[in-house]
């Protein structure tokens, strides 16, 4: 049961949403930004650096959402979820390019510390063909999901254990995005 | 010096929201919201929470403008200054309310992970007079400030050491807030 009585059947973040409207808004708009707005970095790859640091910070809603809408943005095929858990685990060794796993390595420092992230990390990243921009996003994504993975978290949210729901709702995202959402209506196990 | 290219002479945060305004526009209404909007908690309070987690999280930049915000909403006297340094380092024994204690210690635990707030952390600030919306803001507070402490060191941003910045700085945000402010203003050490 969570901290706080948030509505019946509306897990993760989707409750704190519906019980503080005023905090949702600009909550909503910075992961549009962030994960959906114009960038030379494809969204399906900025979904798994949010579902890697979730995986680091143990958040099964976050790093179970992000991992799904990931999935979908590759083309929804099941070798991408092969490929979200990949990454997941050791990113490093995942198939995805140089420049990602660079990125990749950032995004976990920053999970554990921002000061870990080195001039090398960066220089390796920059040396993949990374841009300034891309490095700002990519420690901003990080960061955020530390923000995102706490406050889940923090309050004891209910986090559904059927992948079918997290399947459903990264189809659900990946379609409507994050901003002019309606969270409230209530879902099952 | 910064990973990124920044404008010179903007130190912290404020050469991060002027490089990405995209970005800057949602953090500084959370931000707003978070610390300065209707709450049965006072600003000073709430300023306190994230210097608290700033510390922890040894973010230099953070710790310093948010602690001299705290002591400019206190009142601005010198004894604040000793007040927040206090809060920073055992908020147990700092001399704030029973109330305020159990908010900063769920407010640390966020900080680490938030799977570490117990019910009986919940409990506690409950029993010591906290409403529900009361433990969701500093939830969201605590782990807002994990994603501004990292966005901050993850990016290598330049943080003054000279402490008559920060109390400048602190003056002018609880003067302003942290909506429509012009950060592109350079300042010197």
């Amino acid at each position: 049961m969570a901290h706080i009585k948030l509505a019946d059947g509306l897990p993760g973040i989707r409750g704190l949403l519906v019980y503080s409207p005023r905090t949702a808004k600009p909550i909503g708009e910075l992961a549009e930004v962030l994960l959906r707005g114009p960038s030379t970095l494809s969204r399906a790859e900025r979904e798994l650096i949010a579902t890697h640091v979730s995986f680091r910070n143990e958040c099964h809603y976050c790093q179970s959402c992000h991992g799904a809408i990931a999935a979908e943005e590759f083309g929804g095929a099941d070798v991408d979820y092969a490929l979200v858990d990949q990454v997941k685990r050791n990113a490093e060794t995942a198939p995805v390019s140089a420049k990602m796993k660079a990125l990749l390595a950032i995004a976990g420092h920053v999970q554990q510390d921002g000061k870990r992230v080195t001039s090398a990390d960066v220089e390796r990243a920059r040396r993949e063909g990374a841009t300034d921009q891309e490095i700002h996003d990519v420690v901003l994504i990080a960061a955020a999901f530390c923000m995102f993975n706490r406050y889940v978290d923090g309050l004891g949210t209910w986090q559904p254990s059927n992948p079918a729901f997290y399947r459903e709702a990264g189809k659900r995202t990946s379609e409507l995005g994050y901003v002019n959402r309606d969270y409230s209506t209530p879902v099952r196990e």
